[in-house]
């Protein structure tokens, strides 16, 4: 496998200018041989491609229910090494990648904090990543500094050892494997009922900060009458660049700050928290805005079909004895990130004609 | 595999009254299909299945003597992966499990620190459980809390996806694995003859504390005939709950503060050392009691069979220059650890019969 | 495989006395049934081995092209455990020996901080490398420690269970794997022009504590007709011990702080950055060196076959416009040393044979 640089991104002068390029226009440049290559932002991601996506996890996870099929599997990418960077806290979405990795056979090195590598030694940023390139097949990265992933992907596709760059949260604004495998479990809830398509997803609480809620709205244009409400305190609201964005490809949307009145209309209910670590003033906390937490009563008004979603961690916005309800998706949904990234990685390296299916 | 939760263990309200039940009553919420399911303390154990497991470790580290049967080996469980979640410091419990993995085949995570978690976060103990469970298909967990490898168990059983827990340490009381490990070492040490029935054993050291000698004690009642001796000094004895038990059932022990007159009289001596960990006074420590040390000279005056153990790792409580003395048994116990745990994490997946073994 | 302790190792009376004993009487100690069973010292490596190793790296590459050839390769040593011992900062060593491993098929565990070790519980060094040797069946051990890999080898070849241990840097003096895998990437460089025999290396920087040069000038008796030029600052300028290992052996060598003068003679350019960790004074950086830093405007007066190599991290010392130039060498050299330490383990576990090439 070898990146084949777009001549398109060689206009670029460098990082910086290359950072504040448009999105579309950047999109070709982590293509290699017309597929995608680097997993960088939500925008990258069409119809037919999630679709397959959702279809190839789908394969995966049926596959690992026997022995021989966990077998095959994980001989897939047994003659490939990833790297775990990830130097911002995270059990989820690190545990997700790895067992995904160890699902195919891939053996994987993790860096998880600065203090154990050569930062100390004063490396710059780039030479970091090109290490981590001359040693594993696949980088997967996690770090509180907006666009690093983008930033690796792109040094990497300057050198002549490219490798695939997939992106696990990069500062506030994207987190592309969150809103993909959150798309799967709307897909999978409403399997019975249609899929996604014409359905209505009510997203709740922090709305303001929440890279989930603002990645999974941008997947939203790739779906057919799809209706979002956003139920927020007035001061978490939707920023604009995404109301903007709804408008622009003519999908309905409401803003609203009472919770209950909306739970009986959705399809879907997706709660989020606040992400503290980049609170502005960590003491406004949704904990006080108890009109913005799911409790067990709402059990009885929301719709039979209707799917709880939640990014997790969680802390007070969904009640524990909500779990035991079969609408509770969280959990599923938890499990689904690790067949999602799984079916991610298969795509990258081209192997999914061994699992039975081929991208088109 | 599926945990069938006996309906006994639907009579407690929440896990508080759960953890304060009778440990007899209990052990049958651990079982699933009437076998073992998570290992949680050592009086799950019985006779029958610590000569099972015994002979079973035997059985595996014969097969790993050779290329073609530790390919075997690695293949029995290559289709699971292990989660070691290990918030205490620990090398010893830590890589012997890990590595007990690898000889299966297991893939394995670990967790050894909170500060990279979601526990940051705020995420509740129950939350960070159940998204362990999501990604893996067995837990291992120490942890400096009492109670809390029994919570996890009991947590994952009441959801829709349970999966086997093993208790590596937790707090001052629980260490199951270890007293398997001390039984296989005595049973090995004795097996010329005629086992563990009907030998006399000294524990030596801080065994108010050490948690290691108190599951031991617990353990002994499977057999016949066996003579303990509790040496240590006042302030350290065994505490009486552990007397209470002995005297149960009819298990002979002598309590002396005088090592040396011990000495000649044992088949196995048990060192152990301060748990720092644990004490109320850390300037009361055990090697302000040269007395209970077992130094060279002992060497003459022990019997010619008798196995000197220790649950490493140790400070002054055993002369380094006791180590070349072929009755030194603890580095082969360090190793038995291995191979025990690897027995047991075969016997709880159910491979046995691969193994050429099988638990009636 | 089973190291038998050479007679002349049992002159010595312990670990003191061994340790400053004869480089040249040691040798035998760390060697198994007459191959390598240690690797400590760069003083271990005479030409036949060095030219096999580069050979065996060679082949291990160009198996790992292929799906088939990195199947046979990670079976190789399947069966095997290692121990990464890193209590060091470090991440291209780490990483390199780690994705080595990986690359055979060992299973790995990893020990990078004391903090989650039972050093804490006040054990011994000598009893924590026993405890690993329990659990796996090679260590590689990096140790700020001047002579700490060398004991761990020592302890081990005491006892009864003797594993082999690679020496991933010890100290302010030895890194053997980083001077073999600089062998191998100056005899790959010079491949099409007869190898590394008569050629002229200049090494620039920091002689006095760069452990990597020393190592590499020690070597350099091994190839017939090698020039080195020592080019640093006064105060930076290599030490007399090297100085008169080279008289010994006869190799010519020049000393400079005219690097510009020199650059038109090299066959290859040796970079190296202060090592800051050593530093008495460290205000005395060689940022303040300008004269010392290869510039992009240098490319025009080296020889076109010139190549440029650096141990990784840089700071200021190669201007990142270099990387485009072929003959910038530093990322191969980087990449190489993974493969240097796959032919390396390959050889200690006596698996040449099935790599189709075989140690005479």
């Amino acid at each position: 496998m070898s990146a084949i640089v777009e001549p398109t991104c060689q206009i670029y002068e460098g990082w910086e200018e290359f950072y504040h390029g448009d999105t579309d226009d950047k999109k070709d440049c982590f293509l290699a041989e017309g597929k995608l290559f680097d997993i960088i932002f939500a925008q990258q991601f069409n119809r037919p491609f999630l679709d397959y996506i959702c279809n190839l996890a789908n394969q995966i996870r049926r596959m690992a229910k026997t022995k021989m099929g966990s077998q095959k599997l994980r001989s897939l990418l047994a003659h490939k090494r990833a790297m775990l960077y990830f130097v911002q806290p995270s059990t989820r979405t690190f545990l997700s990648f790895q067992n995904a990795c160890h699902i195919l056979g891939l053996k994987v090195s993790e860096t998880r904090e600065t203090s154990t590598s050569s930062e100390v030694k004063g490396e710059s940023q780039e030479d970091t990543i090109r290490t981590f390139a001359s040693y594993v097949n696949l980088i997967i990265v996690r770090h509180p500094e907006a666009g690093f992933a983008e930033k690796t992907a792109w040094v990497l596709n300057q050198t002549d050892r490219p490798v695939p760059v997939i992106n696990g949260g990069s500062g506030p604004d994207q987190h592309p494997t969150q809103a993909m495998l959150d798309i799967y479990t709307l897909e999978r809830s409403f399997k019975h009922i249609g899929g996604l398509d014409g359905k209505k997803i009510a997203m709740v609480g922090d709305l303001k900060r929440g890279r989930t809620v603002r990645s999974l709205s941008y997947l939203m244009k790739n779906y057919r009458d799809v209706t979002l409400y956003f139920v927020s305190p007035q001061i978490f609201r939707m920023k604009d660049d995404i109301k903007a964005f709804l408008n622009k490809h003519g999908i309905k949307f409401y803003e609203s700050d009472d919770f209950r009145s909306i739970m009986p209309e959705a399809d879907a209910i997706y709660m989020t928290r606040i992400q503290q670590e980049y609170a502005d003033d960590p003491s406004g906390e949704i904990d006080a805005y108890p009109d913005f937490h799911f409790k067990k009563e709402h059990l009885g008004i929301i719709k039979p079909h209707c799917t709880i979603m939640h990014p997790l961690p969680r802390r007070y916005e969904i009640d524990v004895a909500v779990d035991k309800d079969p609408r509770a998706a969280y959990w599923r949904q938890e499990r689904n990130g690790m067949w999602l990234r799984a079916a991610l990685i298969a795509y990258i390296f081209g192997v999914e004609k061994e699992i039975g299916t081929e991208f088109l």
